[in-house]
C-alpha cells in the first residue's frame, strides 16, 4: 500500500515554491507548470491543490504572512516585553524575509479589481495593527493612543521594508534596530524609548 | 500628405495607457495586443515604442514617477516653504495617485533579478531623498541631519502610501495632513512643526 499522503503538507509546500517563484521573477513566474517543476510534482498534482493561478497567488501570500506572524508569534513568547524584537519580525531581514516582502508587492499589485484578494489583505493589515498594538501594552502598559500608535509603526515598519527590499547593504539588521530604536521613542514619547534615542544619521 | 505623427506624444500615451491596466489588473494585463487596443493604436504602432511587455512596464513605472516628480515641482514652484504640500504630492490623492502606486507595487514585484529595473528603482529612491531634503531645507533651513530626516520621511510617506490605497475611506486627504503634520513634528522636532501638533488619533 503507497504510505498516506499529507496533503496539508504539499500544498504548503507548494505555496513556498510559487512564493519564490514569484519573489524572483514577478507573478508570471507563477504558472502551474513551473510551480510543479521546481516543487516535483506533476502538474496534475499542483492543479489537486490551486484551481488557478489566482489561487496560487493568495496561497502564496498567505504563507508569507503566516510565516511572520509565526516569527512575531516566537518573538513574543521568548519575551513579552522585547517590542523591538517583536517588531522585527516584520521586516525583510534574511533571504526569507525579503522573499515574503516581493510576494506581498507582487499581491498588492492585483487586487485592484478584485474584491477577495483585497479582503486578504486588509485582514492582514488589521492584523497587524491588532498585534502590534498588544505588543505596545505589554511593553509600556495600556494608553489611550495605542491604536494610533500601533497604527504609526506600521507605517513606519512599511516603509522601512521597502527601503530595506532595495537597499539591503544600507540596511543590515543592526542598521533596522537602531532605526527602530529611535522611532519607538518618537512615536510612543521619550520616555517610552528602552535606551537614550541614538542619532542613526551614520544607518542611514 | 499625412499630419507629421508625435512619436513622443503616443509614446507617452502608450505608457499611461499601460500604467492604467497594470494598476487594474496587474502586470499579465500589460500586454502588447490589450495596450493596442486600449490606446486606439495597431500593435505594430505600439509594438514600434516597446520592444517587450519588460519595456511597457519599465515606461508605465517611468511616466507614474514623472507624474509625481511634476506635481512635487508645480507645488514647490507656487511656495517653496509648504513642506506639506510638496510632500503630499508624493502620496495615493486621486484615482491617478493610487494608479501611480499600484503601478510601483507592480514593478517592484519583478525588480529581483532584473539589474536594470532595480537601478530605476534605486535611481528613483534617491532622487526622492534627494528633492525632500531640499524642501525641508528651504523650509526649516539647513540642518546637519537633512538627509537622515528626508529618509524618515520618505519611509513614513511610503508607508503611508502602502496604506491609503488599500484603505482611502480611512485616509482622506485631510487625514493625510494632519498625520503628516504630526510625522513631521516628530521627525524634524517640535519647533519645525508648521502648527500646534495636533492629535490625530481620530483620522486614524
Amino acid at each position: 500500500m503507497p504510505s498516506p499522503v499529507d496533503h496539508e503538507a504539499r500544498r504548503r509546500h507548494t505555496a513556498l515554491i510559487a512564493a519564490d517563484l514569484i519573489a524572483n521573477g514577478g507573478l508570471e513566474q507563477a504558472t502551474v507548470r513551473k510551480v510543479s517543476a521546481a516543487a516535483g510534482y506533476s502538474t496534475a498534482v499542483v492543479s489537486h491543490y490551486f484551481a488557478d493561478k489566482r489561487e496560487l497567488l493568495l496561497l502564496a501570500y498567505r504563507a508569507a504572512a503566516e510565516e511572520t506572524q509565526r516569527r512575531f508569534d516566537a518573538a513574543r513568547a521568548s519575551d513579552r516585553r522585547d517590542l523591538i524584537g517583536a517588531l522585527e519580525t516584520f521586516l525583510p531581514q534574511g533571504d526569507e524575509g525579503v522573499r515574503s516582502w516581493r510576494v506581498y508587492f507582487a499581491f498588492w499589485s492585483v487586487t485592484a479589481n478584485d474584491p477577495e484578494l483585497a479582503a486578504e489583505q486588509t485582514w492582514w493589515l488589521a492584523n497587524a495593527r491588532r498585534i502590534i498594538s498588544e505588543a505596545i501594552r505589554d511593553r509600556y502598559g495600556a494608553r489611550d493612543d495605542l491604536n494610533a500608535c500601533a497604527q504609526s509603526l506600521l507605517i513606519m515598519l512599511q516603509g522601512m521594508a521597502v527601503q530595506t527590499v532595495f537597499d539591503q547593504q544600507q540596511w543590515m539588521p543592526q542598521d533596522q534596530r537602531a532605526f527602530l530604536e529611535r522611532q519607538i521613542g518618537l512615536i510612543l514619547g521619550e520616555d517610552a524609548a528602552p535606551d537614550p534615542v541614538r542619532d542613526v544619521v551614520g544607518g542611514l
